[in-house]
């Protein structure tokens, strides 16, 4: 379902405009657009892109060639594991190589690192995080920069970073992440932030404010302190639709998806759904397969906005929000084989194990 | 395809006789030879090592036979393993084993051993290496003559080495690496060069120039800097072939692997291209297989040598370009196989499972 919804706290004339031609452009599912400002209420019937997702990762996913050489097809890297956590920056990252990219790193810890890469000789493991039980206080700055020269040295061969899983809560290593985070933006890679980049997001929205090329993956808890940070609000689970859009259009700039029974997905502008059925188990780590599943999408939807606007009849698609539906409908797909597999014994490496098999089910290779 | 091709930069007589020769000898795919200095252009008709790349599999690939001892079958070390790179001296290694080799050895710094011990038992792993973090300034001397000593004990009961997979680019492990490779010369080892293997070379062409037993193994980017280093120029796609004999013949000793769409091999004298199909997925580590896979075939060949000549009616046959041509039809075969099996989500370690069954598919063990 895809809506256009209002933007309760501010609504331009170029969305006012927007959403008219949405209006006049698309069949579909009917929903109110509450226009405030210049706005009077909209009905609308709308078609989807979230509803056609399957479709869409057809049109997104791109063809195998062997002309092509190794990083084209997508290059990853994730920031996140400590000394506490391991698995979800592996399952982040192995993820993204199950599904098709070339090449996937992780950037974390020393402590992490000789796990994550024992997990997976596929992945490249940089130990380059610290933690502040590793660094002295007058350490800190000096320790903080050679950090972020050590990811620099990298940022720009990457098609999309994800940060936040299995990273921790220290305070040291979340300012040097946050950093990180800076320098992505500047050196416009698109940005998925999960798990704990979430905790630090929520805490410092200026460093997602205005930032097109973010997308924010929180589950329940965490998108109830967003809306509670940035809307000073509780959650609103009658007009969830609307209310992400309005936490969208707050923040301004990243695109949301609210992950649940249904994942909801909005830059602000409009609101998808994707409803695709999944799986009833919620064993933890899922979350990081979405977020390396959106960081894949992510590298090959740029190449392919054009046609899918010419494919649905749209303009003006935002890249990131095609991103989240492909990555959101692959992870359910992949959920419901293993689910019917192994039923409550479904954990998040068989749900991985089908990653690959569902592409191929929905977009066969050749 | 074997083509028989122009060194532009020197063409000795005895090479010139050599080509007649082959003219004379061999039927098959047309191709120009041109001779400059004493020569003239002559269009050749030659036969195929490349194209028959299953057959020569067959001839090279020893009989396994019950009164054979550890070790007959092919000793291998790989030089590579850092603090960020331990997956691919993995992939190099256990894709030797997995072949048929039955030693498998993996030089690598402190950091990397505990890790790469952990992906496989099967793996005799040396943590010998240093990088320059852990080395005061006043020590490398005497740190890196210690490291050649712990290497140089087991040189000489190895067929072949590899170096380069994971190897990183540390300025003093490098140094380190380098005298490796000069005493692997003194030893008469074929040694096959990959990754920051190259990277080194690339730096110091006097590393290789003149050992026939060497193998450079460049993918596109390391080949476009070893053309830029050594011929000065950009990569001419247009006459791929010429440009890889002008390259091997300017080096002078090393067979040249240029890994691509179809692999092309150069000794400098003759050029062959293996276009066994492959896999279009370009996730990365297939390198790694790739040296290793050269590197068993690099024991096996040398005790061949005569066979094949009678078989194929030649004489002066590189062996280093026969273990080429096999190394490489060999990865591309368990790499078409993993691909028809896991499509978009092929990765290399689903590569190498399909190494035993592409060699058994070609040249059954029994």
């Amino acid at each position: 379902m895809r809506l256009c919804l209002e933007n309760c706290m501010s609504v331009s004339s170029s969305l006012y405009r927007r959403q008219l031609f949405l209006v006049r452009s698309l069949g579909g599912c009917c929903c109110w657009v509450h226009m405030e400002g210049g706005g009077t209420a909209v009905k609308a019937r709308f078609s989807t892109l979230g509803a056609d997702a399957e479709g869409l990762m057809r049109i997104i996913t791109p063809k195998l060639d062997p002309i092509r050489y190794k990083g084209q097809a997508g290059k990853i890297a994730v920031i996140g594991g400590c000394r506490e956590y391991t698995g979800a920056p592996y399952f982040a990252a192995i993820s993204a190589l199950k599904i098709g990219a070339d090449l996937s790193h992780v950037f974390c810890t020393r402590d992490a690192a000789a796990v994550i890469k024992s997990y997976s000789p596929e992945l490249i493991v940089h130990p380059v995080l610290e933690e502040s039980y590793s660094v002295r206080d007058e350490e800190k700055a000096s320790v903080c920069a050679k950090v972020l020269g050590e990811v620099n040295k990298w940022m720009e061969r990457f098609d999309c970073i994800v940060v936040g899983p299995g990273l921790g809560r220290d305070p040291f290593l979340l300012d040097c992440v946050g950093e990180i985070m800076r320098q992505a933006r500047e050196s416009k890679i698109p940005t998925v932030i999960d798990g704990d980049g979430l905790f630090l997001v929520t805490n410092n929205l200026d460093l997602v404010k205005g930032n097109t090329l973010a997308i924010l993956t929180p589950n329940i808890n965490e998108y109830k302190r967003l809306v509670e940070k940035a809307l000073g609000c509780e959650i609103n689970d009658q007009d969830a639709s609307q209310q992400l859009a309005s936490l969208a259009s707050r923040i301004g700039g990243p695109t949301i998806l609210r992950k649940g029974k249904t994942d909801l997905i909005s830059d602000g502008l409009t609101v998808d759904e994707v409803d695709i059925f999944g799986s009833p188990r919620r064993c933890g780590g899922q979350g990081d397969i979405l977020s390396g599943s959106v960081a894949v999408f992510s590298s090959w939807a740029r190449q392919r906005l054009a046609i899918v606007e010419e494919s649905y009849k749209l303009s003006n698609v935002n890249p990131m929000v095609l991103r989240s539906i492909a990555g959101s409908a692959l992870l359910r797909k992949a959920a419901s084989f293993a689910y019917a597999n192994k039923k409550r014994s479904t954990l998040t490496t068989d749900i991985i194990d089908y990653l690959g098999r569902s592409l191929e089910h929905i977009c066969p290779a050749n």
